[in-house]
């Protein structure tokens, strides 16, 4: 007799998480071109987890890194659909000499997996890679139609993916997206998310001389790249910490008081959050809550800046050039085409004679509130009550997850965002980690989501 | 018989510059610990043209790197005293890949020498040990008493060198200093120097929180250390042009009429000062012009920053620190340890909470002005005159050689700056260059010196 799916998992956990560590072992960071195969040898280990897993699969080229598909097409041609989409490439690991253990090196630590990944995204990629092989190879069917999307390119813009999702809008067609990318709202409290925030994403560099000049020698006649785009970095924000381009709040929604009051009665410990940081305050917009700046107000960051000298000990240049890294979070109703030119036409307002300045853009996504209701919506709150022992919360992410305006554009779908990571677990940092327990926990929250969902969406999987 | 000082040198020109290019080829960065061997056989390669020369030489050690000491003493116990003061150390050469030919391979491209240090100062060192050379093989003796002191700390901030100097200043008495480290105003235009700037140089460091963080997880409830850090380097500037720390200026010197117009009667072309640094403005400080925001008024620049991402691409990173280097050039009466104390409490005070804020001091010197005046500044005046075919002009400089105030102080003698650099000569840059027809020149014009300053100061040359 087959074991069940419990026993399955139970039985196969350690040879998964060995798996997990080789698929985590892989470099796939798609921003640096030397990393390309190594991007590629991540999709294709995906694949093959696929075929081993009973699924059909291939790999779908694009302009950039490949595109991973997977399908598993149910009997009965009543059976809802089910797209899970993910993304199998990782951020940069610098600055390395800040990770603990080395960031392509998983290790285990009090509980906690580290690794370039394990959270964003290939950890919570794997926990479905392995709900899926779980019941196929129990049941030999999964309750529903699954189409599995999985790229290399979501941290660097996802250039290439909405025209793949164009082209291939029927094969496609579901009847919602499961996006398994976002955290829990706190360690024993899981949640669902109702809100994203958006991203426009620049660099702006200041040019001045032809080259590096002797500070003192030029010093005091000659623009200085380097003060200049500080004053224009400082210049973003008003004293109350408002953005100052302007008409840049033109767009932002109000949110309904109902909303507001849920937000502030989640148990959320601000002290706590602080000494997490060990910064000894927290600072920004005036007149909003941490979780409201977080969740539901705009803001800009400087991601990086550099220029001229920055070795050990002093050398007195006058830099021919600076660079920053400068991006904006939107909220709904904000448009990032609108945002890209009103930041560029504040640059444009504030470069000093003497002083080229030029801006890129490298990454823009919209906004996003999401409906929370629907059979896969329920079929998720039952799975993560069942998995975790918990009613889960709404909560909003200060973060940007540019595809999913994309899917319900194209495809029509709601998309649900059922993330296991936890609150601090440096996600685009140092040291990013994912909780141990929770590979077994999100796959059988993940089995239980597909089976309520194959039940609420069409109730096939019991008629199979 | 002995060919004259003019034959020889005529002669002996292509061995010299041999010699240079063997002198440039070391790499003697001071700035870098991985460097310290490479500034000790810089060290000991001019202890050995000393020797070659007839000098007594040795190396006197230090906390830090070593100290070249040289000596000749004229039979005439009346013989004046000459201490020639340089620096054989050398600004790191980053960025390498903006180097022309590699800083440490010299190579000669229309009519210049491209090396690190070939005008500050190995290049200008070398002068004098050739002119020294020349006189002692062919004369088989100088026209006064010699003194070299080659240091090799001058570009982190000469630590050792004025300890050393107080130690020994029974053997360091001297009738006067000279130091080649300097430019010409112009082509075909030999200046004497009667006023440098002083240096205060910082390091600001900006912590934030205690590790990077997901921009979008955490912006805007998060204090940006890079946003705050370009808000403090903005802040150092009014509208005007003018530093805004408390008392700034409360001991900049007015200068007299005289000199304001004698400076106004130089033969500047702002012009081509412009394009050949390829702006399109100059800037600065309001109501000055560009030669005395250069050498009359103090400036604060922004020598480099770091923080965050900065490489290729887009990383949504809150970064956890930020830090620019800051220096300011003084001018007379200005002190760097009370323009150190405005700073720190500029700095404190705009130290946002959730900021945690370092200040390091890595370089300061007091400004100088000269009397331009006396036997051994008429004597460069008419060594000038004869080796360049051209009045001398009076000029100041931007930079700081902040041992020029320490060897007036310590010893009580004039100091006489004698350069043969040109401007745009790129010094502290990349493709640092020193015209190749002043080799020849520049060995001319010390051996004159050293004759007129035998005359001038005591006559002993003639009587030896």
């Amino acid at each position: 007799m087959n074991p069940t799916p419990e026993e399955y998992l139970e039985r196969e956990l350690p040879r998964f998480r060995e798996e997990l560590f080789d698929f985590l072992r892989i470099p796939s960071v798609s921003a640096r071109r030397e990393f390309s195969a190594d991007v590629r040898r991540a999709a294709t280990w995906i694949q093959d987890q696929l075929t081993a897993a009973d699924l059909d699969s291939r790999i779908l080229e694009t302009d950039g890194h490949p595109v991973v598909w997977g399908e598993w097409r149910h009997p009965d041609p009543a059976a809802p659909t089910l797209l899970i989409y993910g993304h199998y490439d990782v951020q940069p690991p610098e600055p390395l000499e800040e990770w603990t253990s080395p960031p392509f090196e998983p290790e285990i630590r009090q509980g906690r997996i580290y690794a370039r990944g394990v959270t964003d995204d290939k950890g919570q990629v794997f926990l479905h890679l392995k709900a899926l092989e779980t019941l196929l190879q129990t049941e030999s069917e999964l309750p529903l139609n699954v189409i599995v999307l999985l790229e290399g390119e979501e941290e660097v813009g996802s250039p290439n993916l909405l025209p793949l999702v164009e082209e291939h809008r029927q094969r496609l067609a579901a009847d919602a997206v499961v996006i398994s990318d976002s955290h829990m709202f706190a360690p024993g409290v899981p949640s669902l998310l109702f809100s994203l925030r958006g991203l426009s994403y620049f660099e702006v560099r200041f040019r001045g001389p032809a080259g590096d000049l002797h500070s003192g020698s030029y010093g005091g006649a000659v623009v200085n790249p380097a003060n200049a785009l500080a004053r224009l970095l400082a210049s973003l924000h008003d004293r109350q910490g408002r953005i100052t381009l302007e008409g840049f709040y033109d767009d932002v929604a109000e949110w309904d008081p109902e909303t507001r009051e849920a937000l502030r009665a989640l148990p959320f410990d601000e002290d706590a959050f602080r000494k997490e940081l060990q910064v000894d305050s927290l600072g920004g917009e005036e007149g909003f809550t941490t979780l409201e700046r977080l969740w539901m107000r705009p803001t800009c960051d400087v991601n990086g800046f550099v220029s001229g000298y920055t070795g050990e000990g002093a050398k007195t240049v006058l830099p021919r050039e600076a660079r920053a890294k400068v991006s904006f979070r939107l909220v709904p109703d904000q448009d990032p085409q609108r945002v890209s030119r009103l930041f560029q036409e504040h640059v444009q307002a504030r470069t000093p004679p003497g002083i080229h300045s030029e801006v890129e853009e490298l990454h823009g996504g919209p906004p996003w509130r999401a409906e929370p209701r629907g059979p896969f919506f329920d079929a998720a709150r039952q799975a993560l009550e069942e998995g975790f022992g918990a009613t889960p919360v709404l909560t909003g992410e200060g973060g940007s997850i540019p595809i999913v305006r994309g899917f319900e554009e194209i495809l029509d779908v709601p998309v649900i965002l059922l993330g296991f990571g936890l609150p601090g677990s440096n996600m685009h940092a140092p040291n990013e980690w994912f909780p141990e327990s929770h590979v077994e926990r999100g796959i059988q929250t993940l089995i239980h989501f597909y089976r309520k969902a194959g039940e609420l969406a069409g109730g096939t999987s019991q008629s199979a």
